[in-house]
Formats: structure tokens, C-alpha cells, sequence
């Protein structure tokens, strides 16, 4: 499972694809001959999802050979790999190997634009992604960010805190350096994260004790102000870091990189435009069959 | 997945019948010996779903060699696998793997029953088999119907477009032509397809813009009246194809055809008898034991 | 689960059918319009599966009366249940709900069938049906032959001792009665049970101490023979039951029992005609539409 | 299931996204109070997804009432739904709920987009969308591609016909009417599609007896002359669709419904940007808490 | 889901138990039978999965009420729910329920037994439990641990980072501080945790800039001097926690906290002893039976 | 699958632990190096899922040799099993795959104890282990049974018949050779097992015809005294088993034997202490790295 997603998971896409067969490909009577399928980079691009791709093709009955790992970021033309088998393999999982790399291979390259637009001003500050994706599509989404040099923010709700104005409204009037210590006697492994509206929230949560200020829709003279106003506090325990959230693109992440934010939070890579793959069918077909040996399972041992 | 099913399907099938362990095999003690079993036609057989028992029997630790593809027409006494491996494994998928055979190619077999004495009169008769699988078998039912020669009249509710009278009890008094609007903006690729229980009814469809009408519990000489009477009509787009169904088998197939019937719709293959299948375990047992070594999964490629 | 099915299995089979929605219904625009769908008996039956259609029906989102439970002797035209709600919900699941009774109402008639042919003779007489039902529908089968009168014979490799002849293979010369030994302290609280296919078999499996013997396609004049013949023995234990098994069907059910076997075991009921039922929908729409309030879960309890 | 997907996909997206339990809600010790969520559109949209939203909030132990049902229009600050129950159901589903009813009325409403562009001229053309959607998500792409007022092009490819030159290279030289009889037998149900990237190639189809030419990349103006080339043939059967496909937008549907183009086809809705809605949490809470009472699953009926 | 698990999991906890019916119930003819079912706590337990528990038995068939919720203190005798229905609902989810409160009120006891213990000495220390939990049972093994007071130390190996020695031999000479580096600009919001077996490995680490120092086997003395030479440092962040983790447990963990500890860590609650459930079935049979009805899922929205 | 467990279920373990990647493991950047991981027996044990662990890290993307099967009796420093791959691979499946050999490993060593315990008194006697392992681990909790020595009691209500007085409740007045004579024609291949709680119900369940009766909490001491009561009673059938139940563990195995008891009943293994495992991680790493080649899986046979 170097893959993002189990084998399980990759069958159930090729299922949805093609429940009951491919009906034009058996109505031409074309599934046994042999073919060559190339798949290539029509533009330059962050590379994501290739090993499930791969496994998706190889489930589907084709021997494949990856050009490029999850990661790389490809010229134009490119090539990602080679698949070859039967007709029927190459055809049934074409569609939706090329769907997935184009479309996560979109999120890589944008996320890697906006890491690469912070960096060139912070060599080292971290860009973080939201739980924004498509619901069900986590796995995926997890992956193509990381392909795009960026980590993910959250997972969920059941792995991090993160302190929203609506929680806040059930807390009643309980001081928030006291909700800072339930936190923190529930969760001391965790850095604890609010997010925050304005600057006067920020810095009362920054009082209150919070690891993390999140600091949501802030400009980057915003920004700036709120790192300089900070950078000039007392703290008992270390300066808080400020995340910028809320906007945040390839466009203004330098910005808030120059501004002073320790870390970039930002939902946009999921809006990215598919990156485009050529896909390459060659017939390479001898006449010849593949005679129908199965082997047993790798993963089953002899049994005693 | 040149199986019907996927992986995981087939290991539930496994499941399904040995959930904890083979209890005879183990309290006899016999699951390591090496054995050879043979599965062989008791009986002449179009055959089905042969690489998913292959599929089955090789997940359960075997090799296995297959005689013949799903589709073949076998004479009694056909070779169709032989496997060979640890008796644990023999024993554990032998049922599961004859019962899927014998069943499904009982329903290939009556469904080429109906093809062939269709096409004797008609030779490209398109016979199509209705959605009445039994509940939870559609993937096997369809591969066991497309080895037969025959096609899906429709895979289930979400693709094809087919009118009923029940239906029609919700239209109100929405003339019928209008309704075949409606269903021609929603479904420009699609052909509109309508049942209808009487001559008039078909007449009606006919003139309505129905492309295909489905006749049903008509007589071959109702058909072979309704054929007549239509092709002396004139269309806009072209003649509606007729299909004949409703009770439709092997032995009344020729006359439907004889009678001018488009297509012929049948649920009849679904209750076939199944066909013998004869399987011989034997045991090829030297002593050897395997070695227990597994071999990392082959569709996981390096991580980097 | 007073059906047979889980929810989410149930769900399955709406998804099967309508994976997408139901094209023909929103083509029509009629799936807000209130109907009512009626099931009756369209020739006499015993009912199975009533409860797991009618939870299907529930499911897609319309009140379901049902009159008669699973295993229920229905003369011809007795009403099976009543639904009521949107035309969408009863046209997505009346076929597959259908065809689910359908099936299964057959199975478990013919097992009727079986059962009191042999109870006329036998009126005590069990009647075992096999685990060669369709792989994939074992939740059913088994409702449908309990709904018939009948018991399983075995529900897998999992739970119960039944040693072929293919065991034996493996066995070399280990006498039986060591094999008997070897299964009694692998399975102290089950019967052993053994498939002979001669006469001679069957007294050497008795003098083994196995606590059934499966004579496998002994005509009844063979058993009685053999009830004879094993009456005359002195036992250990108690004397082996005798299952007449291998084509025990409807119609020599009461030979066999008058035989004197002691259990039946048949795969006969699984070869069984559907039994028809009408379904018929109307409309009952008065223009009203349900307002879209959902409750929360019954089955979540308040949190904390 | 009136909702898109079932209830046990449902429960997956919420614990894709809460796996363990909502930390920050329990360290915090606020699950118990009572609190009120609002979702509003926060901008003119096209609703989508709400049924299977208010059944996730539902799931999570909330009441909900929808105020509009997908597919409506909405006006910046409508209402979609207000749900009530304790704060650990509201914020729990909070998120899944919101994105959910974003991203796919984002598509929705890119799809009513193109639909009204295309029918200000052509009343009646139909917009088909691909199946480019997100890998894993056709359930909620398909609802939202409706609830825009579009159809599908193809659900996959088990039930549609759809020859690709990538099918081509494996024919020979093969004549295409041949195919085309090939797939006639294989379809007869169906109509034939075919995808051409020239003029030349779209009347060679035509005349093959494709029923559907699918013109890739062809400009408005080469639509047109294709169009009136084709209206000036004469078909045995009735003349081909022209689908226009390949780069159709809502920027130039008007001109491809002006060039005569029966159907329009077209992924550009799967790039829409999601909708923003505005979610209001306010508490409600006053000290009372519920009992801890469940009731049977409605769905089950009473066992006998 | 103010359960643990979803009503799918749930569901099939049911079904492994009980898959095919439950044949002693069936074969007493009793399952209509109404009874009333009451479970109480045995000897003084901390409560756990009691909302899993209700759901399953109401998923059963049966209304149950809740007398306590998870993390409730029972003293012995104390009433813990009450279920009424027939006896087959009953009867069916007896077992599972039973011994899913009986295993994790052991786990969650054990646990709360550990957290007293160290908070009669420092009464906000929190104790972390670890991933050690039997694999497949996580979802209940978390809720388990915070019924007893606990926090989970991490969830899984994609939402903590945590470098063992084991992480260490792939890192050849790489000084330890640009490790840290590394995992800083990867996971910008997590507090970064190390295991160290020796007071030195401890202080290389803290030098190297882990947030927390995770002591392995140290016993508490060791613990003491850690912490003062730990305390007497420099650091450019703040001081890092120190977690004491390998055989902790309630003997021991006071020793630990007086220490000076700032996090326990511990996999001891998994090795509970169950807490005994005394549960009671009586008959409330009044020869009445529940009428056939079923309502339309409560979260299925009407459609229109 | 000669693992307990599917390969899909192998693989939802590994998911369960790493749902989205390994982050210190990718933060690190260490995957891709390749080195060896060994497991050894730290203590004396009976080995347990030894080949469900083989396939898991298999699975992860490395080749395992097993050097001891399920069942053996290792000394403590013997090997388990030697992997070798990425670090990527190892580090994933290490803990899984090191707790589910311990946890599992330690149930199967105290199982072995009581059977060895019994059988150095009595050494044929079996031992059962009943079902009330931790609920979701059947399969695990059957295969450690198994691997110590004893077999299964029960695997669930489907499959064998055991009266509570929890089923007599119902009864009413029913004698209960009538409860008898309605088991025996519902399970006429089952043995027909009664909980007894006293040595007067004991010898009642006897006369009335059970084939097992279930001595629930009686000392050794009750058993001979009801063992030799037994004994003296005539029976129409064979002599009634008695097995003793509740509370055998491995200090009183012996003494329940000696008292006679034919079959031991316990659910003590299930409190087992895991037995620790020795992992060692070395790095085997060159700085070649793997090439990206994936065959097509082995279990497809070519399409044709």
C-alpha cells in the first residue's frame, strides 16, 4: 500500500466505472488483443496518485511500468507510464486512470505553486491544507497535497483541536484561558488552535494560553501587524505561531510569507483545474493468447 | 477483474462458507498435503464465471490452470480447470467453486438454448435477458447471460428508459406524446422504450415516438399482426423496433422470431437447471511441505 | 433484523437496481405524486421474505402494512402488504421487492412441499436442505427454507463435521475409527457426520462410531435395507442417524421417509419455480407534498 | 433514499471526518447543550445535496427541517435548512454537511448555467454531462448534474455504447458498418455512439449507421457545416444526433445550440467553484437533557 | 452517532454473532414471545459502550431505556438499562451487548483506576493511553479510554509524529536538530514527540527541540532526576513535556505523578479484566402480538 | 487464505492504523531505504496469526519469511518471521503487525495451558472455548483458539442449539422433553446442548433427552458427584456429555478432568496477558531503490 488507497478501495473504483462489463468493447469482440497504453504530461505538472493509477491498471489485468514516482514534477510530454495487456484491461481502466491523475495531479501542482511562492520569500514555512476535498475522496486528497510539497492542517475532528467561534458559544461565560486548561489537560500532546477574527481575539487567545492562532481572512498587513504586536509579548510558555487562513493563494502567498505568518492554512488547491495526460492506445497485437494460468495468492502462505 | 467480480467479492464468497476454518479438514489433520483437483462437464454446457472460480480457488492458496473460457461450448466430459495445491485449500474452495459454476452455467446454457433456435430462424436476432436475477447475484447473472450469446435488456433502473403502465397511472391525463418530450430531453442518447399489453396500446406508442416497443405476453401471431400493421405506417424517425416478451423460452423462440420480432426479452435462463459439473480430488501428496515465504503484493509498487 | 438481511444490506439491493436514481420516474416528473402499491398471492404460496421487502419499501421512503408473515400459507389472491408514499418510492423498490418475494416464496413452497410429503408418512420427520444455494444469497436461502419448514443440513465448512470421500483421499490408511477419534476431540458437542455412497460404507461408517451416515443417491428400497441392516447392530452410542440424501425431492419424499430414514436432506427447493405475485400501484395523489422534516436517528441516543 | 447515496455511505462521510469522536467538542465538555445550526446561501445557487445533508445531520442525533429541496433556485441569504438537537450532533456533521451542499451546488449550478445559456436558444436541448467527475463520488456528481437540470452522457461503461478511435486501433480494418452491425446485435436496445474528431470521419459514421455522432472539439461553426451537411443526406434509418462535446462551456453553449447541435455534452461543470453557505450555530441550550430513550428501528418488524 | 460505531458496524456485530437466525430461539417456537430484559452492573464498575449497547439491542427490535451513560461510576447493583420486546430481539443482542459493556467497562475502569491514582497526587495530570488496543476494535477501545478519564496518546500513525529508535537507524548520520527541523516544516501544528530509553537520549533530544520527551521504562526516580535536570536547562521554545510511558499502571502511576511527569502513558487498561453485567430476562408475555407495520425511514426526506 | 482473515480485512487493519500515510516516517523522508525488520518470541509461547501478520506486511510492500507456524510452541528468542523492504513498508506494518502476534499469541499460550493442564490427566479430553471474545475479533479470536490446542464451543446462535434458562422463561409450562422433542426435528444433525445450575436440573435436563449438559459454575467436586449419578441412570439414547463451565481456567483444568467431566467449557483464555514479541529494525539500505514495475495481479486471468 504504497498506494493512498487499499486494493479494496481500487477495485470499488474500477466497479464504478464498469459494474458489468464493457459493453462497446465485448460488442466489438476487440478484449483479447494485445495493446500498449502510454500515458504522458500534455502540460508541466506536479505528478499524483501515479502508484494508485498503476495499481489500478495492473488490477485491471495489465503489466505496468511507472516512469515517474508521486512527487515529480513533469515537463510537457513527459511520460508517466507504460501499460500492456489485453484490450479489455487497457480499455476498462483507461477512463478512470487518466480521471484520477489529471484531477490530483490539479491539486499537486497548485499546492505546490503556493508552496513555491512562499518559499521563494521563506525558504522553510510550511503550507497547510484544509479538510475542505470532496467529501470521500480524503485518501486521494491527502496524497495529492502532499505530492504538492504541503501537509495536511486536520484529518478531522477526532485528531486535532481547533477552537471555532461556535464553540464558543456553548461555553457560556467560562474565561477562555480556562477552556485553555481543559484543553490542555484533554489534549497535551496536541498544540491547541483557535481560529480568530480580529486582532484583539487573537491576542487574548494568545493570553489565554493557545498554541496556534488562526488567524482567518487577515491581510497580510493584517498579518504583519498582528506577528509585530505578538513578537512584543511576554509569554510563559513559547510565542504562539500565527496561521494565516482564509484566502490564502498563489497569488498573496508571498505576501503573507513576508508577512510574518509561520504557517500558510489554505482550502484553494482543491479548486484546481485538472492537469491534462495524454493518453497513448497502440495495438501490439501478435494473435497470440495468454493461456489461463492463475497463480495462487503472493500473500497466502502454505497452509499446515 | 477480467472476473465478473472483484477480489473482495470473492473473498466473501469464501467467507460465506468457511467464515472460521474448515472444521472436517482440520480435526482430521489432512489441510497440508498436497492434492489435485479436477473440475470436468457431466454434462454438455455453454460454460460461465469459470475465471472467477479460477479466481476463487487460486485466493485460496492454489494454482490453477483453466481448459476453457467463460462462453465455450463444452461436450460431456470436458476438462475445465485442474488446481493443485494444499488440501486446505482444495477442500475450502471446491463447493463454493462447483456450485458457482453449476449454477450460472445452467443459466448460460438455457440462455444459449434460446439464441440458437431464435437465430436458426432469425440469424441476428438480438436475445436480451431481463433484470430478474435473483437480488444480489446481478454481476454473476449478467457475466452467465453474456457467456449464453444473449444481452441486458437493462442493467437496473438508473440507465435505461422504460415506460410501464404503472407508471403511466401518475401521468394523469398528460397525452402521450407529450410524456415522450419529456423523456427525450432527459434522455437524448437513450431509446425510449415502452411496454404495452395490447395491439392498440402499441399502435399508440408507436405514433407516441416510442423507439422500442416491448410487447408483452403477445402471442407470436399477435406479434407477427403487430409487425405487419406497423411497418404500413409512417414515422417521422425511424420504424420502432418490436420486442417480444413476456413468457418468451426456448421453445417458443423460433416462432417469436418467425413472426418478425425485433428483439426477443426473456427472464426465462434465470430458472435453469443447473449443470453437473464433476470434480475428482486426489491426493498428490509427497511428504514436501511449502515454505513459508511471501512475496510483497504485486500491484504495490516501491515507495520512495 | 427481524428480516433476514441487515439495513445496509437491504440498501444494497436498492442500490443494485437503482444505482443512480430512477431515470424513467424523474424523466416523468412523477416521483412527488402519493400512490399506493398492493402485493398479493397471484396462485397459493408460502411466504418468504415479507419482512425484508417490506423494510426495503420502508427504506425508500414509504409506509409499509404487512399482511402476513414469512412462512405464511397463502391461498391464490391473498394480499401479502399494503405501501403507501411518493410514486418515486414505489417504483424504486416494487421489482426488486418483488422479485425477492417472487424467488424465495418459491423456494420456500417447494420446501413446503417436501416437508409434508414426508410428514404424511413421517409426521415428525425433518427435512434438511443444503448449502448449494446461488453463492451470495445464504441470508436468504436460509429464511426461505426456514419460511419452508426445513432446516439447514450445514451452513458451511465452519460449524458442523461431514467427512466426503474427497477427506479421505488425504487420509491414507489412518483407519476410521482413529478418524472418528480424532474428530471427537476436535468436536465434542457436534454430530459426526459422514457421506457414504454404499451400503457397505454405511455399516463400516456405523461401526466407526459416526452419529449420521449421509447415504448420498440410495434409492428408498436401499435405505430401508440399510435401516434394516443397522437396526439389527449393537452400539457404543446411540445407533446412527440415517440421512437419505442426493435427489430426495417432492415427489419420493414420502418413499424415503417411509423408508425410515430419519432426516431428509435435499438441494431440490433451490431449483424452484418462482411464485408470481401481482403488484399493482395506483395513484392517490391529491396535490399534497410532504413537508421535509427529518427526526434524528431512533437508534442515537442523546449525547453527553 | 431519497437521498443521492445510502444511509450506510452517509455514516462514512461522517466518519471519514470524526472518526473517534470530535475532540475539541469533548474536551471542551460542550456536547450536551442544546444548540440551533442554520445553513443559508450566502450567494445566488443552484441547491444540491440537501436531502443527503439533512439525512447526515439526522444521522449525528439532530432534527432538521429543509426548507428547500435540490435542484432549487436559490437567492443570496435564502434559507436551506435549520437543525436542532444537542452540540456534539450539530458539530459534528457541521463541516461534512457544509461542504457537501457547497462543492456539488457549485456544480449544479455551473450546470443550470450552461443549460439556460443553451435553451435562451434552443428551449429544448438537452446538456449531458461526462462521467469526469471525482473518482469515488458519482453518486453526489450524478445528483448534482440533475439538480442543475442536466442528464448524464454515460454512467459508465457497462450500459452505454460509445466507440473511441482508442476502440478503433484494435478493429483492423474492419469496415465500420460491420462494427456497427456487430454492436447492433450486442445493443439492440441502445443506441450507437461514436466519437469523431473530423468532419470527413462524423459522415463516415453517419453513413455507417452510428445514431449518435459525438463531435470532439469541433468549433460552432464546423458544428453548423456539419449539421447542414448531414441534413442534406439520406438515411435508411432516422438521421444521426450531432452532440457538439469537447470544451462546451457556458461561455459558448448558446453558439453550439445556434449551430444546430442535438445535444450538447460536457465535463466543464466538474471545475465549478463551490457555493458559499452560511452556517449559524447558535445555543439553545436551557439545562434540560434528553432522556436517554431509543426507540426499536422503525424499519424492523415485530418477529413472531 | 452519539455511538462509537456506526449503525453498519453495529449492525454487524449482530451478524457475526447471529448470521443466519438464532436457531435455539427459532426452534422453541418463543421468539414472539414479549419479555423485558435488565442489565445492572455486577460488582462497581465505570461504565462503557452503554449507547453502542442500546443501539444495537434497539437494532434488534427492542425499545430500550438508559439508566446511565458511558463514564458513569456504578456502584454494585446499580441498574445500568432496561429492553422491551420479543423474545427473539431480545435474545439476539443479549450476548453482544453483554459482553461489549462487560470488556470495555473493564478497559474503561482500569483506566479510570490509573487516572485517580495519579490525580490524588497532581490532580490535573493527564494520563494518555496508547494504540496498543486489540487490532479491529478501535473505535471502541477510544471510547473506553475517555469513559475512564483518559486521552488517547495517538490515534493511528498519520495524525502524530512520534520518532522511535526504530525511525533512527534509516537516518544514518543525520544530526538529531535537523531531524527536528525536518518534522517542524512537515508538521508545523503538532507538537513533536520522541521515545528515549536513557536520561541522556532524553537530553539530546531536548536540545534537539522535541516538544515532548516520551521516557521509555524509566522507572520514578529516574523520572525525578530527569525532570530537575530538565528544569535547570535552557530553551529557545518552551521546556518539553515529559511523558513517562512502558508499565505504568495503577500501582505505580501516583509514584510517577509525584515524579514529576507531566503525561503518563500507558497501555495497561487494555489488559482489564471485564466488569461482570448481571443480566436478567423475564417474560412479559400477554399473548399479544405487534402489528405488521413499518414507518418509512425517519431520515428519508419526501421526494419530489 | 490460510490467514484467519481476508486479504480485504488484513488490509483495513493496516488502514485503521495508518489511515493517510505514516507522517514521521514521510517527514523524515526515510521511506524509500530499504531495510530488514525480525521478530522473535521475547518469551516462551504458543504462536498465533502468524500468517495473518506474513500477509499484512506483505501487504505494506515486503517479502516475509515465516519461520514458525500458528500453533508452534516457541522457545523464548526464537524467530517468527524476517521482512525486508522500505522502511516505508516496515515502519507501516510493524505495531499491527507486532500486537495482533502478541495479543493473539498470548490467548492461544494460556489456551494451551488448560488443554495441556487437562490432558495430563485425562488426554483426550477437549477444551472449548466459548464466544464471548471482544466483539468485531471472531476471526482472530477462533484462529488463536485453535492455534492453543482447543476448539470452539459455539461461533454463534446460528449453528448449534443451547437452552439458557433465559429460553425457559419463555416456555411457560412446557415439559421439557417437549422442548426436546421440538429441538430435535429443528436440528436433527445438532447435538442438543442445556445450561444447568444444579445437579437436580442437571439430571432432569438428562431424563428429558439433551445430548450436552452444560455445568455452569459447579466445582470440581459437583462434577464427580454428578458424573457418577449419571452414570448410573439408563438412557435411550447414548449417555448425556457433561461439560463443565464457568470459571475452568488453568489451575482447576486438572481437577475438572479428574472429576470426569467429558468436555471443559472456559472463556479464560480471553483475560490472557499478550506475550511480548522482540522487533528489530536494522537498515539494510545501499541506495538502490526499487524500479516502479507492477505486474498484472495474479488472480486475473486474460480476457479474451
Amino acid at each position: 500500500m504504497a498506494t493512498a488507497a487499499s486494493r479494496a478501495e481500487l477495485e470499488r473504483l474500477l466497479e464504478d466505472d464498469v459494474p458489468y462489463g464493457d459493453l462497446t468493447t465485448e460488442a466489438l469482440g476487440i478484449g483479447g488483443a494485445i495493446g500498449v497504453m502510454q500515458f504522458a504530461a500534455r502540460a508541466p505538472m506536479v505528478l499524483a496518485l501515479a502508484e494508485d493509477v498503476a495499481a489500478i491498471i495492473a488490477l485491471a489485468g495489465c503489466d505496468v511500468e511507472l516512469f515517474a514516482a508521486s512527487g515529480a514534477v513533469l515537463e510537457q510530454g513527459a511520460p508517466i507510464l507504460q501499460a500492456r495487456g489485453p484490450a479489455a484491461g487497457l480499455l476498462r481502466s483507461w477512463k478512470v486512470a487518466q480521471t484520477l491523475i489529471e484531477i490530483w495531479s490539479g491539486v499537486a501542482s497548485d499546492t505546490r505553486a503556493i508552496v513555491d511562492a512562499a518559499r521563494a520569500v521563506a525558504p522553510h514555512i510550511p503550507v497547510a491544507c484544509t479538510r475542505k476535498n470532496v467529501p470521500g475522496t480524503k485518501r486521494f486528497a491527502v496524497a495529492a497535497i502532499k505530492a504538492g510539497g504541503a501537509v495536511m492542517h486536520r484529518l478531522g475532528l477526532s485528531e486535532t483541536v481547533l477552537v471555532f467561534p461556535e464553540h464558543r458559544v456553548f461555553l457560556g461565560d467560562l474565561p477562555l484561558f480556562q477552556a485553555v486548561e481543559r484543553l490542555r489537560r484533554a489534549a497535551p500532546e496536541k498544540k491547541l488552535v483557535i481560529e480568530v477574527k480580529t486582532a484583539d481575539a487573537a491576542l487574548a487567545a494568545a493570553v489565554a494560553g493557545f498554541d496556534v492562532i488562526q488567524a482567518e481572512k487577515f491581510s497580510p498587513a493584517e498579518i504583519a501587524a498582528l506577528v509585530k504586536r505578538m513578537a512584543s509579548m511576554a509569554y510563559t510558555r513559547a510565542r504562539p505561531l500565527i496561521a494565516a487562513a482564509g484566502g490564502v493563494n498563489a497569488a498573496n502567498a508571498a505576501a503573507y510569507a513576508e508577512a510574518g505568518a509561520d504557517v500558510l492554512v489554505t482550502s484553494s488547491p482543491y479548486l484546481a483545474k485538472p492537469r491534462d495526460v495524454q493518453v497513448e492506445i497502440a495495438s501490439a497485437d501478435d494473435g497470440t493468447r495468454a493461456r489461463l494460468i492463475l497463480r495462487k495468492d503472493a500473500a497466502v502462505p502454505a497452509s499446515t
